[in-house]
């Protein structure tokens, strides 16, 4: 169900938690709208198939077109029902002729209207998830190319490891996202189908044109066929995994944001950041901390999705209502998690000389790993190793250098800014990275899951 | 936080998601409220701490007891903060003569007055689900002493099991809630705290006085005082998990509802069932549809909660927006399953042939327990065992009853009317529903976990 | 991580919560056998890029091969580091001579080795899925074929609604198995990849033939190549989103096996059913029992997966080890669910007397649908609803039956047989029963989401 | 249950994730030793009351006592009834003559033996958490102790914020382990009572005397008696949200400790820490990546224990699993969080020097707030703001530190080392020290929720 959407259609939190553009699918006005569409675009097919009176049809499609219907009109109806389609039934009904109301809703369920509404209104979503993502990797690989010779600590587990191109990790936030696009091609069609089935899923009340009834109604709503499908609800809780993995992977991003941000690595800044009464200097990263907030909140939602995915028999007053709690919250997260990538991604501040600053850190026991692995072409190898280890020990310690450290051990100066540029291009990373922008564009054949 | 609280405040499930009482307390108006309330006050407790000058925080409190200040107004100070203070703060300041305006919010941090605020809504909330858990304690009260002599089937694993007292039945639906009950009054004084700590949790820039202003201000709210919690969120944790034992009770009960009303069982219903316009038999049991799906729903959201609980440093921009996304969602998930427990009790009807006539299922087989022991007091305890469990498999296969088939056996005809009023007072069933019953009553020194 | 999935290896559980065959891609040994694997391959690889010595290659592929490694030997090792990685290393080199032994796990990571025996275990899984799900698929496709005409009474909302088809019924329970066919094989492409990237993903220590050791080490295990996916781990999401998709199906199934197996209802009931010793009458449904807990299990894993997907820079620690907390369960699991699926089909007992006998509770109100239209075909549709309307609640309220109260209000006595056989094919019920089933064989070019 | 409890029972993390003092209390072996001795001391309970021959009830508490069971035994048993009871009592029976094999399990259910057995298990660990939690909270309060006055960064949304006392930050991890205390206290008479209520809750087969065979029962195994709980989960609910609230806030503790301990900021370090071989300068903090790892963990399992709620009727089968299949690894996970924090806190490393040298990053930015609130002596509020702000921007963006531009702008040279000493001491940070300090050792009557 698409209904309401809070915290997110808050006024306090509208600019922040909200969007104005996916709000078109979302909440009770797109979801009274497309319930009246499928209304309508029911009894066109129904006339198509001798169902119904073609007049008939017409009058209820154009009445269903034109009816504004307040959700607060619908407020009792949906709560004696527990289902909204009776109270908008009855109120289709009354703006019609009594010859023609009859035929409104003719042999369909409340779950076949709410189910389809339900798949156009993501049907409008998807293409606004596009849209954003598309933007999203254009400025990601922009960013990766830009900064593709910048060396920046690699870091693992909370502690600098080795150096590697600035650029690189920025093709890193890239890749799952192109294979998201390729995961929402694959779901689509699992998705967009239409939902007409009936009381208990055979459409029985439709008689021999069932199935075409079925058809035509979804080629008049570009869906496809289907077979009634209340309580297989796996296409819709895959639909919320894709979800919840795009907004993971902003929430990684934005993980990363948060730590390169904070005061004392300080590699990237915002100029949006958000400030303080008290303190001026403060620069927050509130792009950065939306996005981790919405990746651990559609994360988890998702597990409740499942959950409703025990449904029992033909159609389940429970486990549906709960898809309702939650599949409108993981509709609009992830289209704001999507905005605000969009906008972190619009105020990215790189600070380079912070990079080299960090890199430097420590008299450079980060290039430890470069280092032995350069000695190794000189010595064997497990001196090497030893030998860097006792370097490294001392480094820490006191306020010489690596590089110094290990000249003195040995004898040999190593080519510091050489290793540098090294391991900017360091290993695979000019092949993978090539790999992984080729990816960006997609051609016909190419498989984007590099 | 205690924002929006949608799908609930959708005007399309307004009745029957939402709350008007439970609004009262929750949305974007409650809490810029409380928010403005809790500025007025702590100027007044500064005032009182000789921290600022009396009138001017005089003129704040009486501003911000008078200012309607519309969400929608605040929406892009919010979203450039992350956080609604800062556009709240400039909103009561451009209220006041600059002289006095420079005094509001001093030395305060956003969270101290988002959790302050919050703290003071969820009084009001706790008050209302006190009602709500007495009102449906007294209701399982009547209705247990009710059919404390009606018997039915006792059911384990979806199976019919042994015949017992349908009153001691609904004494367990109340026990749980006598729990909660304790539970709420020990939660209380850890949770009602002002929240009062400053940027980093010190108070600093309140000077010598900053611990007298925290009590100072806990004493006009009517709040414990306390050190500074913005990331110690265990109590709010705690309240969490109060919520959704409340529901996952009610959920319990719920289950129970509408395994016992479904058309096989019938052996309760409910006067204000949903319909179906082409089915007119039908009768959907919407309260306990929606309270197992709400008990699923807080029971998804706590473990997201609880996720938040990991906030690094002293205050977290990502693991407090989290919470703001979870907990008035699941506010509002309480107060509406306390309300449609509240209803599905009110139009609960109990069909007492129909208990009687699912005891009579399957030739009494139900009973063979109560045989096995009756039988024990006339024979060696395995022969007796032996003896129903063949007579047993008998009246599954055949047509005739088990008693009969007992008889046909061993001669000895038991006497089932006489085992059926056993067994509605069957072992302690008398003891423990008197002890249940009497924890509806709570006297001083006695101890509700029965 | 695969390491350990209790509860499932308590050999109290064996049987029930645990699988044999899934055991040998699960638990300490699998994981130790493939780390050695992915060592010894390595090894190989590196050589066959001339970055190491062919001979010590072959040697350590060799000793890695023959290497039998007690988990207990590498947990303190693994204590200290946190993974197991450097312990297993450690042990590799002392089972070789030390000319040979530096040449171990040149250049890779801990997570390179972890990463990819995870994925080599995953796809011994995956194979079993594909197998247990090929049968569960037969098994219910002969069901359905079976009962095609056996009618049953459909449920919706707790309520029986409208009569149909049970083999139509089982069909339903068959379409998201197929589907899930479809997603496994868009799923493969990209979770079958090499992890080999080196400490901070750029395999900067392998040097120039860097992205060739990747390809060849892949080649070499069946594995496509792939850039570092360190900290991108949406694949491993998205594996877990298809186990809980397949868990919650069979949930769904499990869910409506316990609705259809009561006492009350008794339309289905097992063979294997679980026994007790006081109340021989009972059989309880521990197939399907375990099938709704075990698509709750998943369910609750799967968000707790994708909170993992937040995962700080290059390698994160703590994400990573929540990582192995959970998807050992998950992959466990879906194993269980199937083994207890398949079970469940084979001593499935199909009652169709007890279906008759349900279908005519309540004088016949379930065909209140399916009798207005047909007495729409002689009667304003409008009229047709309010009589039958009418002649249900008598029929509810008194001893009639639905036919017989039609017939007295309007003279027309429906052919209740008639209707009966109607509604056994009604409406779109023989096209998707056949749309379904043809799914069933996949042919080449054939979209199995119908 | 407490059965299996992995990957905690892995050999390969048995020290990592492992605890083998807690795991005298979970695992196989100890939930039939618990569950023997229930059986054996029903006997005594029962002959106490006359139910059963005393010599009986003597010979089945000595055979329980001494007799040794493994698991493997039960495991085709426990699958065929889908609980372990029946074949641990087929066991026990085959142990004793026949005469007194028939009293055992005399009128009790399984779930009255494995919930029983599971409250003796929580006994223990309960115990172990107290003597955990006793530990962890004196070496807090130790280390809080002596930073008392070491000067620290305050950090909030990422940002350094103010300076503020490391000791009282100590404090603020410590406070709600204070508060876990006190909820332990309170859950504990909720949880530590006897299940024995049989078949459906009312222990119909024990006749008369039934509510004194609960009572008997409980006094000799130190537990309260208590009315059936078998689908009134709400006390193991709460134990659930107990478990996970004291892992989340090790959770945060070990959040901070990651965060302070990254190589940019290295305000603290772990002796312990994991090395890597090829980069000799990683010091890994496993400690604290466990301990965000297994809060993350229990706060996604304790949403699953909550679904587990919904139990239908008398006893469900399927939730009651579902039960199994997460408090077990609930359980340790605790108590392999607290040996976590007890190690990481043996191991820790305050580095002042660092903590000194972050303060003077960026020109002293940090001190805004406390130069502001220092010129407000001196001159309007306002005022000083706007030029703290102003010499804050040319702080950061050049090269001269915060004082010294103040001194520029308005000629006021503010005492730098005296702010310092002052915010160490600032505002509250004295008096709630010693409150929270206080409650360390709680005295009768006193309020530990400070």
């Amino acid at each position: 169900m698409m209904f309401s959407v809070s915290p997110f259609d808050s006024g306090l939190f509208r600019e922040l938690l909200s969007d104005a553009e996916a709000a078109r699918w979302l909440g009770d006005d797109a979801a009274i709208r497309a319930m009246l569409r499928v209304e309508g675009e029911l009894a066109l097919a129904q006339a198509d198939c001798g169902l119904i009176p073609a007049e008939a049809a017409q009058a209820i499609a154009d009445t269903a077109a034109g009816l504004v219907l307040p959700a607060l009109k619908l407020a009792t109806g949906t709560a004696g029902a527990g289902v909204p389609v009776p109270a908008l039934v009855k109120a289709l009904k009354q703006a019609l002729p009594a010859e023609q109301a009859r035929w409104v809703h003719f042999g369909a369920t409340s779950q076949d209207i709410v189910d389809t509404a339900l798949v156009l209104n993501c049907r409008g979503l998807l293409g606004l998830y596009r849209t954003r993502l598309e933007h999203t990797i254009t400025a990601l690989a922009a960013l990766a190319q830009t900064h593709r010779h910048t060396l920046v600590a690699g870091r693992t587990r909370s502690q600098q490891a080795v150096p590697m191109s600035f650029g690189y990790k920025v093709a890193g936030w890239l890749a799952p996202l192109l294979r998201q696009r390729e995961r929402l091609d694959q779901l689509e069609p699992r998705l967009l189908r239409v939902q007409l089935a009936g009381a208990v899923g055979t459409l029985a009340a439709m008689g021999e044109p069932a199935a075409d009834v079925n058809r035509q109604l979804a080629q008049r709503l570009g869906l496809a066929p289907a077979p009634g499908w209340h309580t297989q609800r796996d296409s819709l809780a895959e639909l919320a995994g894709w979800l919840s993995l795009t907004t993971g992977q902003l929430g990684k991003i934005g993980q990363d944001w948060l730590w390169l941000s904070q005061s004392e690595v300080g590699e990237i800044g915002f100029s949006n950041g958000g400030g303080s009464s008290t303190m001026p200097q403060k620069c927050n990263p509130v792009n950065a901390e939306i996005m981790v907030a919405l990746a651990r909140h559609n994360a988890g939602l998702v597990g409740q999705f499942h959950q409703a995915l025990v449904q029992e028999h033909e159609r389940s007053g429970s486990a549906w209502t709960q898809e309702w709690l939650v599949l409108p919250a993981m509709l609009m997260t992830t289209a704001v998690a999507l905005g605000h990538a969009g906008q972190g991604l619009a105020h990215l501040q790189v600070r380079e000389e912070r990079m080299q600053a960090n890199l430097a850190l420590h008299n450079g026991v980060i290039y430890a790993e470069a280092a032995t692995f350069a000695l190794a072409a000189q010595m064997p190898r497990d001196e090497a190793a030893a030998l860097v280890a006792a370097a490294c020990r001392e480094a820490l310690a006191g306020a010489d250098s690596l590089f110094a450290l290990i000249h003195r051990r040995c004898g040999i100066m190593l080519d510091a800014p050489g290793l540098a540029r090294t391991l900017v291009d360091g290993g695979a990373t000019g092949t993978w990275f090539e790999q992984i922008l080729a990816g960006v564009t997609p051609n016909a054949g190419q498989q984007a899951s590099c």
